[in-house]
């Protein structure tokens, strides 16, 4: 190849990199400069807090955010009907050390996600502290039967990834309950899992024996996991009192919400960007993941607003219930599926509305070399990572179906499990700067991924 | 060189690396698992809030670090004597729009550090609302003498990099009144220096002219500015009354604190880690720069529990002064200098205890390369980010007289201009696995700079 033809390849090159840097400026700057999503969420927090699914805050969300799409400049938007989990949890908990030696003390707690009350006269019984699942093998039925067992793990600080803290400790949230019902164990207490030492009890789901036996399980926090246990060491023979009437209602019907950008090339071509609507029923959800559906909706408003008219469809999608049985991910997969769709691309946001710092890539070789490629153009923004790795809860289900790639937005993760799944997780725990760091990340990358068609 | 023997050599330096990796990992465990930092931090803030120069807040400050450091294993502890500037910011400030038409209102206002105050009475005069400095110059003496300057001038939000935000606009904030009674103002309201759109108001230095005339100078809160600046547009006529009783009194005797941990095979090489202990006095400095000193106490402690013995002497220091001028920054290098003692490295960490990105070094090339051949180290663990730029207010200084590296600790920005120089900066704002991500980058920099002696 001659010379000069190398040097005008380079200068086309370098002006189309040029190009689309300017493009992921403009979408930095507007994203930055917006109070819309911020102010949005503020407003899905204070109106819906506690929407966890089949609620009526739940129904409220999907109200909110369908009118959100319907005022913008959308294409189309719609609901699809998904039926959801019911589960409630009824009055609020009592968690009571009760000691005739030293005294009676309440906990601050919160039942776990799916699990059984107690009935109205709760119930009382000896303490069995563990540290970990393994422990109840040990101890054998003799050891378990007619107590209460309490787990109580921290999750271990020392890990930079509060992902992996988290994953280390919440075996016994998750399995506990029914491993030591199994055993003859009349309740389950948990320390919360969190990053956080105060006076907050974090839920999230746990698993049932599906044939039974189930128990009570609730979650203290980590002020008053260290009240037990300290005085467990004092009075071995205290009893705990727990009065939960959580308890499961019929299954009814919510939505998915979804409002789309029409593709200018290829409209068949689906690109999913989304978060998920519900919320733990003892939060206002604003990190998880409130958060995750404004950034969603922001990213159609930057593309409107910035004049990117993408090649294919972009869809901001709302996912329903995450949190118990992600039957909002799998229904907007299967109806995918059904309608002979083809899905290009997806990026969902759940891992709080802080800082970005990359993107978590569930792909083919090519595909995770192709949007690796990308880096250059988000660097500039502090954004580092793009490593392989599990996308979203909601978007995974794409995957039955669909060769694509998925991806998943990974922002600082440092803060988020002081907060995750507990009433601390408020409006006021968002920077709106932060939050729309990650808006723009995943406009950026939607846009690039597209505009390029790297993922063909 | 024979095969075995490159194999030989290539097996060595993996293991070394790998060594010196494992320390790093040891220094990140050990921080994200303490709470010593964050503990005392939260007595800093909660016993000496206010601390600017030469107040009794001060001066407690002093005291509380050096009986902290005087409880560790440190080789010495000791105090440098430094003379401060004592401003005094007296009552609490009043900022009214008073408006016959529209009615008065109190905005939230706090003078600027180093104004002068109005006198027990207060002033009254109109407005005139400026964008920029340059405006002075347009509107000249006719149109400026005997009002109050607004100076109402927003930060730029579109810009990812708040510092470069906050540069942006702070012209207004250090020269504006300073410009402004030159052309024969009688006061100068500036809208606060920030990120946040809230109803606090941002201090800091405003310069004053050596000679006079000098006005006094507040800040009003965002939303002050924007009640200011709507309602002059509703009548333009409305007087402004402001009442601060600032002042100045004599300099006062104050403190560097400093602790040691004796270098092991070159004592009379210094390692510099620092943060300033004064704070403004509207604030409890929590982030600014309260975490900055505990970060820099708490890297010898990691030292001593890892068991690692450095071959320079590592101090800890806590500069006295950093908000008004700096004088505890400039004794500590005068002092060096006429102590002859040779310094090889420092770090300084006061841009808020957020999560760690990394290094802002001030060196030659090739000490610049050095530092930057470490990245490998830091890259697990988020830290990204080594660039030639300014190191710190309070080590700059050293530059005149030794030829060393200095580097500043870099950490995410977004949220520091939300609480910078305001009763925002509070302890609860500061999360401790963020802090402490910062404090073991500055331990892993000083392990490796010196382990290796690679600034030479």
């Amino acid at each position: 190849m001659p010379k000069y033809f190398i040097a005008l390849l380079f200068a086309l090159t370098s002006l189309h990199v040029y190009g689309q840097q300017k493009v992921i400026d403009a979408i930095f700057s507007n994203a930055l400069a917006s109070e819309v999503a911020y102010e949005n969420l503020r407003i899905l927090c204070e109106t819906t807090e506690g929407r966890i699914s089949g609620t009526p805050e739940a129904a409220a969300a999907v109200e909110f955010t369908r009118q959100i799409m319907a005022s913008m400049d959308l294409d189309s938007v719609y609901l699809q009907e998904v039926w959801v989990p019911r589960w409630v949890r009824g009055d609020k908990e009592v968690a009571r050390i009760v000691s005739t030696q030293i005294g009676s003390v309440d906990l601050t707690a919160v039942a776990l996600g799916r699990s059984v009350g107690t009935g109205p006269d709760g119930l009382s019984a000896k303490v069995i502290e563990v540290m970990h699942l393994s422990d109840l093998e040990e101890l054998g039925r003799e050891g378990i039967e007619g107590k209460i067992v309490f787990f109580n793990r921290p999750v271990d600080q020392a890990h930079y990834n509060t992902f992996e803290a988290y994953s280390g400790a919440v075996d016994q949230r998750f399995h506990g309950p029914a491993e030591a019902a199994r055993l003859g164990a009349v309740g389950a207490v948990i320390r919360s899992v969190t990053t956080a030492y105060h006076d907050h009890a974090h839920t999230g789901v746990t698993r049932l024996n599906e044939d039974g036996p189930n128990i009570p399980a609730i979650a203290v926090s980590p002020v008053g996991a260290d009240k037990l246990s300290s005085r467990l060491k004092h009075d071995p023979d205290l009893k705990f009192y727990i009065r939960t009437t959580s308890h499961q209602l019929p299954d009814v019907i919510s939505y998915n919400v979804i409002g789309e950008i029409r593709g200018s090339t290829y409209p068949d071509q689906i690109i999913t960007v989304g978060g998920h609507l519900d919320s733990w029923d003892n939060s206002p959800g604003a990190h998880d993941d409130g958060a995750g559906c404004m950034q969603s909706i922001d990213v159609l408003r930057i593309f409107i607003e910035e004049g990117i008219h993408p090649k294919r469809t972009v869809r901001a999608v709302m996912f329903m219930d995450e949190e118990i049985s992600q039957r909002g991910g799998n229904k907007y997969a299967d109806l995918a599926h059904e309608r002979g769709e083809k899905h290009y691309f997806a990026i969902e946001s759940d891992r709080g509305a802080f800082t970005p710092r990359g993107f978590s890539i569930d792909s083919n070789q090519e595909r995770l070399a192709a949007i690796q490629s990308l880096k250059p153009y988000f660097t500039p923004y502090g954004i580092h990572e793009f490593f392989s790795g599990g996308s979203g809860v909601d978007i995974a289900p794409l995957k039955n179906y669909f060769d694509m790639a998925l991806v998943g937005l990974v922002t600082d993760s440092q803060r988020y499990f002081d907060l995750h799944h507990s009433s601390n997780d408020t409006f006021d725990q968002v920077n709106r700067r932060e939050m729309q760091l990650g808006t723009a990340a995943m406009a950026a990358i939607i846009y690039l991924v597209d505009h390029l068609d790297i993922l063909e």
